[in-house]
């Protein structure tokens, strides 16, 4: 078990670490040569332009202005400094929402901290309940002292743990109450004040049924015409230009070797270069590079036309979905809430996304697919998340000081150094989790892909979904309860449902100092890596020093990233997971994820005020869920202490307890029913 | 345990009591003093009226003509001839579509049975696996011996049942979904052909904001003025008018008082009719009776008038919500289907039911009350379902001999006689149970008055889905698995999932007889006393005798009564449930539930037909419902012979058979996609 040494090794480690990680930041950023990584947003806006024309040759690349690098931390304060409507007209909402995400951390664990350390970790301090262990020889570290393992069974002093279940929970369901509120109110606001954009005048329609007599076209002008007579203003058809744009990336792959191949003989103009026709071109008949691939590209161009020719013509690339515009906002608010058909699976509309939102592969699939396509994601997604467990229980025994030096032998001489043996014990548990988690994510966005979701925003709240899933089975429970998923979804089906929160919850307080570790590598060093954007910064230089030509090329080497929803958000709810099971156990924890919290407030901000360039707009459609995943770990920390106090026969309060859980569901549903629909529906009133 | 003879008796009593029955009602309808009470539906309709007129003194009173007691089974041919479409137009959808589940039922098992009794009773007969417990002198009865019980554990024999219990499942799902896609169309057909009523043109608003500067009318008017310009109408004001309703009950009772003492004083012309005005009529001082009630009616038709006059003048009275009315079913349709304001608590809007079918108390409930409501309820009906069980396990632990032998030891001798011990065996559990069951459906009915459904036709669904739940815990679960359902939810939460459906699948086919007499005594006996009508048949004779003075008394004095959705409905389930639990592991109770489907929708045509009178028109509202529970019975059904079978050591089956539930759940979220909108909202291309 890690001593409070092994805590400190690890936390020094990552605090240099991240200090490192800001500090070269602080250094890199007002080096002009990058400024095209750190500043990207501030490019695309046209508010900036590149820097490489004026000064001399030094200070193109390297800041000389040494008075600069006195004020290198000032980008903190210049993060927190726009206020918030400026940051919505300069970021988007999405963006501005999201932060919030980081700040409704801060104000639920701020003040829960504050009452924790003063009022709970004295009351388990001042016991010896662990002492009785150290009579069966079982080692407990200074940590496990501050927790509640540390009040012995049956005590009254348990009394102040209930208390404290009530007070987080009233707490949090207050600050998600009011959130939720501001949000609705703030897109709300949004969708009024936002310049009546030609999608809130739209409807998508979908699995149009296909009539014998007539096209898809004249259907759906005629079915609007005939039941939307008022506010039906016209519709476009959604062509199925899958081979379009197959042909049009082939041509700019294929031209981009041809600029490849001419840059190369304009270097070196005595020889023209020589390509290979064979396999991966290594083998094969050789053949002029420029000749070749000018034909290629030639080829595609006719190809393309012809293409787009076929498409504006013929009729049968039309898929079974239409985007609709009405002349009201109000028509369209109409037709979006409404049954259009007897049969409620034909002629289904909702309100169009943005353009930049839509994700057009998907809209022609017709109703019975869909429903085949989510029973199979399922089912995925159920093998996915209980086998994938196995390779990250191997690596987690291999962390384990015991198990490395048994798996070799030869190594035992190194790590039996004290240093490294903290650095090990503290450190290679989170490191292998975080490696495999980081696959995960492509994985889920493709599943969500395949199950057909008809916006980019949609498809990423789902993959969001899946992932916080997967990190509640896999990295909390998968920590806390030893074995993989699979083994313990096997011995909870076989156990009754009193037993599961007490085998959980008994095993919580020993797991603390690993999440301490965890949230310091994954959440510390994890988000002052983010601010570097290290691999961005290297990409661009590679690309800067070998493709860039004109200035619309640099442009394109940075890529500025988006806040990529899909993987921060259920990394902030496994923190908020964390925070709230651990607040009533072992309150050691709330600092550490407080620090968290308020570092990534301010380097979000800082990014997504000068770097980030989201994709699209969903006006923070993903806020509710967020609210429910909150309340989700609300629930699961009061079973759970539920669970511990029970087996420290404190059974007198598990009815006090159980009327918590029962609570917070109501909450949530007061909740869903008051402000989801702000989420889902466009109110006829405001529109 | 009961024997076949037991079985046999018991049969022999139910048949005999349902014959008695039915033999009775046809000599009683053909009587002409019964007229009214077997065929007030047609005097309802005017198309029948007062045979009292016609032919002398005798044949006004009793039947002389001897013919028509030849033909007197002549109504059962008769309910079945007239065709449905008519009965729609006689009776309404919502009666044809309650009878339509009787006959799902025969659909349903009618085919299971023939199966069951030509595959698997061979099957389970030619087996000596009930032998082994003759060795430990454990008793089982011939019934046993056709069921699953018979067979040796790990059997390959069991495959039959793995194989039927597919059969089951397909076939259900399958006349499950072809009946809902008929209700749907009927529904909509219904819908569409009906005489354009006014409620199809209107909406109710509930949850009206307050506003200081408005009256509630006026906020209506501009409210839907502004934001349904082209298709508002008007709308008509809610008053509040308890306290006038009170005073109309009232004077209604007054007159009554003052009719019977006129009456007494006309038989008596003699002596004034004297009344008491103390303590309930009975002490105090003396007084005329005519004139004092003439002079009580007088004064609340002032007070009445008086009331009317502030009704129509004042706007204290007017309730926060409104019938609005459209100009086109369009408008009313889009106006019920969507979200009228930013806060989805306020201006919430659906479609308006029927003006017979409104539940005016509940109209003005604020939203924060509702919800608090549904608290209170749902806390209660909690308490009522797990503690109402201890009396009736009182009553059949009583019900058993040894039981009452103890309990009376002086009824040994009468007991011990074979012909009562068998009455007491077949009927008595049955019989403790239904007359508990009895009360029940009023209290549900109050609890969901009380939860605030604003129309009849839902606080019926609402109390019909608690009665339900009550059924199949109290009834179903309380008699196969013993003790109180508190005891039961204790023991399951102590228990692990698996081994929930193996505890109680295990006692399923010992329970058989007990189902088989219950179903005799309240399918059978109880559908043909249904029949008879003897409540209303009393009633009306004395009505008939002592008040009745005008035509228009006679028509007050019977009740036909409705068909009484809260309590057939499910009764009907619980039928579903028996047949399907059983259908796979006893089929010998399939013939009884197939009698009771038959004899029940042939008793119910006829009751429909010449008897009930609707109070509302819901249009098939209920399908839904419906639908749901002989799913959930289905996957009961399937979970239970998991559980039995693996206890029989035929594991190697439980993979298949966990199949079957999640197919037939994905079943049920196809059907509920596909076809429950049309129970909720109303398509815009119809209206």
């Amino acid at each position: 078990m890690a001593t409070i040494n092994d805590i400190g090794v690890a936390a020094a480690i990552n605090i240099v670490t991240a200090l490192a990680f800001l500090l070269a930041f602080a250094i890199f950023r007002i080096q002009p040569v990058n400024d095209r990584v750190y500043f990207p947003k501030w490019y695309l806006k046209g508010l900036r332009s590149s820097s490489i024309q004026t000064g001399g040759f030094g200070s193109k690349f390297i800041n000389l202005d040494f008075r600069s690098y006195i004020r290198f931390l000032n980008w903190m304060p210049e993060a927190l400094k726009m206020p918030e409507p400026e940051l919505v007209d300069h970021a988007g909402l999405d963006s501005v929402v999201y932060l919030r995400i980081y700040l409704l951390g801060l104000k639920i664990f701020f003040p829960i901290a504050c009452v924790a350390f003063t009022a709970m970790v004295p009351v388990n301090w001042t016991n010896k309940g662990l002492d009785r262990l150290r009579h069966y020889n079982i080692s407990f570290s200074d940590i496990d002292k501050l927790s509640l393992s540390n009040i012995p069974n049956g005590s009254p002093r348990f009394w102040v743990h209930l208390c404290m279940a009530y007070a987080i929970t009233f707490w949090t369901c207050f600050i998600l109450k009011r959130e939720y509120q501001n949000i609705a109110l703030m897109r709300l606001q949004f969708l009024a004040n936002d310049q009546r954009r030609p999608n809130q005048f739209t409807v998508l329609v979908r699995n149009i049924p296909s009539d014998p007599h007539e096209s898809i076209c004249e259907l759906v002008e005629h079915f609007f015409k005939v039941n939307h007579p008022d506010h039906y203003l016209t519709f476009q058809a959604v062509h199925d230009a899958t081979k379009l744009s197959e042909l049009v990336l082939t041509r700019k792959q294929m031209q981009n070797l041809l600029d490849y191949n001419i840059n190369k003989h304009m270097r070196n103009q005595s020889n023209r270069p020589v390509i290979k026709m064979g396999f991966l071109g290594c083998c094969g008949e050789e053949a002029d590079g420029i000749k070749y691939y000018t034909s290629v590209v030639e080829g595609l161009t006719r190809e393309i036309s012809e293409e787009k020719q076929r498409l504006r013509t013929g009729t049968k690339s039309i898929v079974p979905a239409a985007f609709v515009s009405f002349k009201t906002r109000w028509g369209a608010a109409v037709c979006a809430q409404t049954q259009q058909t007897r049969n409620p699976t034909e002629w289904v509309t909702e309100w169009a996304a943005e353009p930049r939102d839509i994700y057009y592969d998907n809209l022609a699939l017709p109703y019975v697919d869909l429903k085949i396509r989510r029973l199979i994601v399922g089912v995925a997604y159920f093998f996915l998340t209980f086998f994938f467990m196995i390779p990250i229980a191997f690596v987690q025994s291999l962390a384990n000081i015991e198990g490395i030096e048994k798996a070799f032998p030869f190594l035992k001489p190194l790590i039996e150094v004290k240093f490294l043996k903290s650095i090990i014990q503290g450190f290679l548990p989170g490191i292998a989790l975080k490696i495999f988690l980081l696959f995960l994510p492509r994985i889920l966005m493709q599943m969500s892909k395949f199950e057909g979701f008809v916006s980019t925003s949609s498809l990423e709240r789902r993959a969001a979904t899946r992932f916080y899933m997967f990190q509640f089975i896999n990295v909390f429970l998968g920590s806390i309860v030893t074995g993989t998923a699979f083994q313990q979804l096997n011995s909870f089906l076989n156990q009754s449902a009193n037993d599961i929160p007490k085998t959980i919850g008994v095993s919580i307080p020993m797991k603390a100092t690993f999440f301490i570790t965890y949230i310091m590598v994954d959440g510390w060093a994890g988000v002052a890596g983010e601010i570097l954007r290290l691999k961005p910064l290297i990409i661009y230089h590679l690309k800067n020093s070998f493709l860039v030509r004109t200035e619309k090329d640099r442009e394109e080497a940075t890529d500025p990233g988006t806040i990529g929803f899909n993987t921060g958000e259920p990394q902030i709810q496994l923190y908020f997971l964390l925070g709230l099971v651990y607040a009533a156990v072992s309150p050691i924890l709330l600092p550490f994820i407080l620090v968290f919290f308020g570092l990534a407030f301010v380097v979000y901000r800082h990014q997504v005020i000068n770097v980030y360039n989201q994709k699209y707009e969903s006006a923070g459609k993903f806020w509710p869920d967020v609210h429910r995943r909150v309340v989700t770990a609300l629930v699961v920390s009061q079973l759970l202490l539920m669970g511990l106090l029970s087996t420290k026969h404190a059974s007198k309060s598990t009815p006090l307890l159980l009327v918590l859980p029962l609570l917070t569901i109501g909450f949530h549903k007061h909740c869903k029913n008051r402000y989801q629909p702000a989420f889902v529906t466009y109110p006829l009133q405001v529109s």
